[in-house]
């Protein structure tokens, strides 16, 4: 598959220590941040420098090689690596990728002194490898999911997209604008629509962003203007990332990603989902047992300082919806298409890939 | 039926001068502005002090009043409004509503100077009976609307609503807010879900502070998260305006009510327009004759002043969508209820409407 090249890294090691792409900066500059200790990476994630589920698992892995430092003595190296984790862990407690990537390295660290084989500096090193795999397998997962998913789009196309499943959110090219980079490197032309996303404007901050960074051709709308566009025929696609799917298939999401599915089985167009295997939760049967984050009035009242609602007025402001799996013309994983996910053919696809 | 005591008047005459509630300054504040003179309030319609079709029809047509003041000469008095209903006309060309309230006042006003009855003073006082009159009947209009759709209304509901179909923007208590406020005024327990409507933000801006000022309860959501608030069966009937209804029942409204009049059928929650029967167009055979107004990409980039996207990037920004007459289950005008709107009923409803 064509490589593809983005002209920006979400995070990167370099020169013995973590480094991000300030998202708190976005669009207006693109400065990258050095994190020198755990405490800058704690802020860094309080304040969403670094935000999105993989994105997030890959920081916490290079954290923990953060947080050992240049500890040369196995106590304080140990010391080091567990209050290290564990205050990785606690700045997003509900994100379930960073302590996912935070644990894998701090696991291999307990061992690794346990052990007692060589000096902590080799240990350090080792830790520093791990977390470069961990950072590789979700770029090469992002990578497996843009393939598959290039596969299903026209040469010629426009795919509408909604939040930011996007590079900005992975330890890759993303995993919805994935699909769109893989596309456009293989040499098919796909512009994008995007949504803007409101309450926090993700699309118009990141997607838009990282598009034209890319050079892909992107157009940003209200959210509400998805409707004309596919009666207008401009829509050949529409490729959502996902939060959570349930076993049954349905799919929870950005709160807008319903009305987008919805329109798209009225007007004939094709709805995919694209997301690591690791993304369908087996243990929660549908989408009534996934519980919806009730956010803020605030942030539908206003945004970023300019207030446009009256002092006091109640909002309801739900973080995601759960989109029917009846409405998904095909979830997209690292190990290719399903093509209307139901209970069955999701266990099948899941059973798959965690024997692979 | 029972009287609506709204709190506040979109414009009033109020000791020889006309009186604008300045929308600008809402929803932070609640001021009205005196409209001295002509130039006055073709400002005040240029800055959107005033807005709403219905709205600019009157004030155009207490503009007139306005324009001839104090003229005690008959040719001075003739020139003054013939200025007057050139400038009015021309401060928003495309706002047919605004026209028809000017020239009905100044057809009367050039009656009157030719048949040379009475002095210019005596002219005057007609000119403002008439644009009372005038006022009045907008009023009636929005009176008959609110109490034919509040029969539709179930004794305790939620109405989701899209931008600003309200007093504000009428001489009386509005379209489809009117039909809230006529539901509230006769004892019904109705709760108001209003989108906020981006880009412009009329339902944060205006819509909230209109229902709240009322004392109906409101909550505010993003447009987005309609889909979520069917699904959650929180929507007992979804009632928005129109800008024009084409004769087959096609109905253009602003961008993104087509994503409602969609989820409301596939919830199987009702669909009402609410308008005065001259919206429908019968000159227009469908909603593809309908031209559709693009506005400026920096709406769709910003949120009130602040900005959000990157610098240049494209936008889409049509400024209305134009939802299907299928999608809609009845139209409610001064007439009545019409179920199903479809060019034969239609055609039939707007007959009776103007032989009445």
């Amino acid at each position: 598959m064509a490589a593809v090249e983005l002209g920006f890294d979400t995070l990167r090691w370099q020169e013995d220590c973590l480094v991000l792409l300030d998202q708190t900066r976005l669009p207006r500059e693109e400065r990258y941040l050095p994190i020198p200790d755990v405490p800058a990476l704690v802020d860094a994630i309080l304040r969403l420098v670094v935000r999105g589920a993989p994105a997030l698992g890959c920081a916490g892995a290079y954290g923990v090689v953060t947080a050992v430092g240049d500890a040369a003595e196995r106590q304080e190296w140990l010391q080091r690596l567990e209050a290290g984790a564990t205050a990785l862990r606690a700045a997003r407690p509900t994100a379930v990728n960073l302590a996912v990537g935070v644990d894998r390295i701090a696991a291999l660290g307990r061992r690794l002194a346990d052990e007692g084989q060589g000096r902590p500096a080799d240990w350090t090193a080792r830790l520093l490898e791990s977390a470069r795999a961990f950072h590789a397998e979700d770029a090469a997962l992002c990578r497996a999911i843009g393939h598959h998913g290039a596969e299903l789009l026209p040469e010629t196309c426009t795919v509408l997209t909604h939040c930011n499943a996007g590079a900005l959110a992975t330890g890759g090219i993303g995993t919805a604008l994935g699909v769109v980079y893989a596309a456009h490197a293989a040499g098919k032309r796909v512009a994008v629509i995007a949504d803007e996303t409101r309450p926090l404007l993700q699309g118009a901050r990141l997607t838009a962003w990282e598009l034209q960074r890319a050079g892909v051709p992107v157009r940003l709308q209200c959210d509400g203007a998805a409707g004309s566009a596919f009666q207008a025929g401009l829509v050949d696609a529409v490729v959502v990332g996902a939060d959570r799917v349930a076993a049954n298939g349905d799919v929870a999401k950005k709160i807008g990603t319903i009305p987008l599915a919805q329109l798209a089985r009225e007007f004939g167009v094709p709805f995919y989902v694209a997301a690591p295997s690791t993304t369908v939760d087996l243990g929660c049967p549908d989408g009534r047992s996934i519980p919806v984050e009730q956010r803020g009035a605030d942030e539908v009242r206003g945004y970023a300082g300019a207030v446009a609602a009256p002092d006091g007025v109640e909002a309801r402001n739900p973080a995601f919806d759960v989109t029917p799996a009846a409405l998904v013309t095909g979830l997209i994983t690292e190990r290719g298409v399903l093509a209307s996910p139901g209970a069955a053919s999701l266990a099948a696809h899941c059973a798959a890939a965690s024997s692979g």
